[in-house]
């Protein structure tokens, strides 16, 4: 696409190493731990029969996320939330956002009475946290599915999935839209971007914010593509780790 | 635009009724009671000289911004976060995009080490309360300003304020895009999206949702034009607001 | 009385202005935006069938009030309660306090299994907000039992209002005994006292500190009498804000 | 002055025994264990040199109170406020009373840049908790001025307490006004008031609340006398307390 | 056992002076206000008829335990941990200890479907409340226990305790092994343990930290003896209590 | 030394295998990822330089340390102690216990004003996560150690580390000592001990607890036995870790 290399040498419109450890968890119904470069995050699916006393008899299933860090997966140590006693704005925002990336793939009246939570904690952050989390949970939930099914919780033919989602940071840094920012790129951008697509390509969220100088509409176009073709990336790298067997 | 008839009668492309009581407040620097239909926001800028102690001596200032909503602002009382003990997610999310959209048209240089706290309260809410409280939030700013300016805290001829900044809702209703959902048009959108858009046309935040069906670039660029339009209206009544004299 | 003069030119046993703002919110069941002078209080009243689990079963209702500041409401900016966590021992003393004020005049067997919590947001202050306070939240008060009558909640005939009540504060500055203290007076003030007083002339409470200097009883019984006499005044306010038509 | 006897046996104007055990802390500068019959508080005063931070430099000293219970102090037993994360609203209360009354006995001036703070344990509650806390609580502090004097923190003739001060609790039961209600009667009570008295007769703080019918001012000029009188009772207490030799 | 003699003149494997009051208070269906020395901690048992949710139907009683200190128990005033909102780590890992220790000489299944919620309240620290708490809370259980029974909501045989339970603290001196150590040992022990042992010499926790060098075996088994001899006197006195008459 | 075999095949005086991958994060400072079979906890050492204000100008530094666990570490998930909003009372213990472990074998003299923070999270938990989490936080701490020392924090000669330390769990399972409990014996077991070892074989920390009956010497010193000589057996997997070249 362009001549412009990147500090790690990408091409613009190229993802990092994209690494899933499916079924990293040996307690997790579902579970991967994926990477993209460096940043590593863990995500187990708990999936438990039953829904929230708020959502029961109507004859459909939840699914919810929490996102967090541990205190050194970042260059410097931050406090662990637990002991501020609060959850921060920007882990609720992002749990929030990961809860419905997932629901939008979700039938929940074909996932039945049943739970599933999803819990995303990044190791080691060098940007896109949010983006493989994501990513990284879509697998899991699978996993959690196809296990609530072998267990019989979930119907045989039920098609409690009726697409994929995959999740990607996109930016503009030195007037060049980019794909996929390491976190050296995240703190120079002029505007950053994270754009949540389906296996078929349309989207579930698409949340773009000026940084610097406010963007016109091509440069949103722009970044748009280069989010739609960095997500179908992550498709096939998903389908990849779904393909696998497990032990 | 289009012939269909929204619950209140308005076109699809048409703003409620807006109003902004410039001045609301006998304490604030700067203040606005803004309504989009029936939301009512009260906007409050607090001035004061300095800033946090880690942006202390860095010649820049700070702005800032926190969202709340009275517990019968809505049609069944909510809960009040300080009896909770904590904020809840929503609000943190909409505190911090208010801040965003704000410092997006602040020269944090010219402000001078000055700190200025927006504080959105919601006494009636009717949807759209965010995009209300951003619109109304911009007026209290300018005031705030010019506050700081007369007391000399602020430069005589320091541009702290390079453009202006409006927001709005749009959605998709039965596949209609629209604009300025009011409460009972944003539970039926199954897409739901908040522009943030600068007095010269430039876009500061996109925020789009798919609460039903994911959506097409079609769609998010119809809605984008809705959302730029609106923009450009609120633009005006800001203007107005502000041209006034204050008693 | 005398001739003594106040800053804002009243006579020291007068009342401030009196606003009574009924039907303010369109969606709580009774409504109130009240102001002495520069205090505005936002009461709304909200009507629930049935009662807290304790009380189930008892034939009887339940009033509770909740008391609170915006945080620009005063002279300089003050932390969110939500924010710190924590509710201050101030809001839960005027919380408490209007609380009992509002049921020692409520008849909780013909108010029958419902509750009704009040709000009282102070939307600016100027001396006084917890007797605005109360005596705005009465007229919301009466508002949300006749809803719960019209919707059949509440017995056609039942009495569940036995008598109104109103607030003053009343307070010695400069020796002289003075009738609801503005902010600059109460800063002032030796003694404070807030009385809380029936439509037939009864105590429901007295509550009177030595700022200063401790105070006798002399002193102390003409601020009963400054006190009975300026609630009887907003009992005639509460009185023709009620007799109003709501539209 | 009446031939009612009450449940155990006391006229209507009598206390209840009364012992106060100054001294009983080891390690506190000024302490009490203070009976007002089946009620025991532990009062404690803290005396450190030097003053919060937004007092420093005015040469003025500060003291504040905090009033707990322990959780079986009552006839069954309560959640401790420590595990439940907050202080309640009554606690809070109580301990703004008890640092008022100290304080408005105290010469800040003449106590100089110290600090005491107060600290009323409830060990064992048979009503009247808060007046005991505060009787108690003036033997404590006056001990710890002492102590502040000895070490030379507080000049040798400096009179940082003007009076003393003391605390009853008063009510009206079955319409008979009655000193120092004991927990069976506080529940009868249809007015509990409790008044803060000054060594010399005057009224630091008066609180009256209709628990049940309103009172007339008849009624509100019996409890006073009552209390009052009460009051004088206890500074004979806290004086025969005082003359004691210290161990 | 050696000449050393303590700074209180004690020898090296002699407790400080022991008294229980038993029965100190009037509400608690067990009470015990034990001292070592200088450490005085209030011990009560509330006895309720019933189980927590998670216990229900199993045909088995809990028994759990909550420490606190009160603020100024020690040589200098702690913040009260309501205030702080927040139970810290010594307060929770004392609690879990004085509850592991009493249920090791509980029977559940005899207790029956009963909850004893055992309380112990510091009122003045010198060394040692921990230990000081286990061996009066189990005086204060012994007679909860017994109060069950007397109001047949304990079996008439049962026997729901089957064994006495004591503690104390040893440490290591300047090379020298000592029992009980008062507060001015404590801070300089090298190792200090604490032992919980059974009225029959059996262990039921070992809690031993090198505070300096690390310890061995041979220093290890020296403390052990101590603390099991020690807490053989400690049932001596537990017994005497326990048989004295309770008014 | 016996016949018994273990649900795992092993002997009861063999740890399970033990993996240690030293300089696991690419931001600490030090790290290591150590499991203890299906226990995988990781461990990361910051190193700031300074120390917390109360030890400043000392000349000395300090080691603290922070346990966690993932909600998805154990069988079932467990809610978020930041989102709970309080640490719970193990969680407390169990940090301070790596805490004390860790300073028995640091010189903070030879450390000077540095400061290192041990976080320790459990990515999985198959019993034993405390001990491996020491185990693991020692080889963190060296290597933070040695980083200092590179930046010229840590003197060039300093020894800040005087020995090493690692921990092992032992316990009773149907009257038999084993060494290093897994999950499902941890639950069997009568008695749980942890203990704490210096590399020369000295007790830094002893802790065990009668879980069902108590215990007697005979039995303690059976299993101190076995955990001294599987600590050793750690110091030689630790040794070996250490002795690795980090890329």
């Amino acid at each position: 696409m362009t001549e412009i290399t990147r500090a790690d040498g990408r091409a613009v419109d190229q993802l990092r190493p994209v690494t899933i450890e499916r079924g990293w968890s040996a307690h997790a119904e579902g579970s991967a731990l994926i990477s993209f470069g460096g940043t590593k995050v863990l995500c187990t699916a708990s999936f438990t029969n039953g829904v929230p006393r708020w959502l029961t008899g109507k004859g459909k299933g939840w699914v919810t996320a929490e996102y967090a860090m541990l205190p050194r997966a970042t260059n410097s140590r931050n406090d662990r939330e637990s002991i501020k006693g609060k959850v921060g704005g920007r882990t609720h925002e992002i749990s929030r956002l990961i809860g419905r990336a997932l629901r939008a793939v979700v039938d929940t009246k074909a996932l039945g009475e049943n739970t599933i939570v999803i819990d995303c904690d990044v190791l080691q952050a060098d940007g896109g946290t949010r983006t493989a989390a994501i990513t990284g949970a879509y697998v899991a939930l699978a996993d959690a599915i196809e296990w609530g099914r072998a267990k019989g919780f979930v119907g045989k033919n039920a098609k409690a999935l009726h697409d994929s989602v995959a999740a990607v940071s996109v930016g503009i840094i030195d007037g060049e839209p980019m794909l996929d920012l390491a976190y050296v790129e995240d703190v120079r951008a002029e505007t950053d971007m994270n754009v949540v697509v389906t296996g078929r390509g349309l989207f579930v969220e698409v949340q773009g914010t000026a940084e610097g100088a406010p963007f016109d509409k091509r440069e949103l176009d722009a970044l748009l593509e280069l989010g739609v073709n960095g997500c179908d990336d992550l498709r096939v790298a998903q389908l990849a780790a779904l393909a696998e067997d497990l032990a």
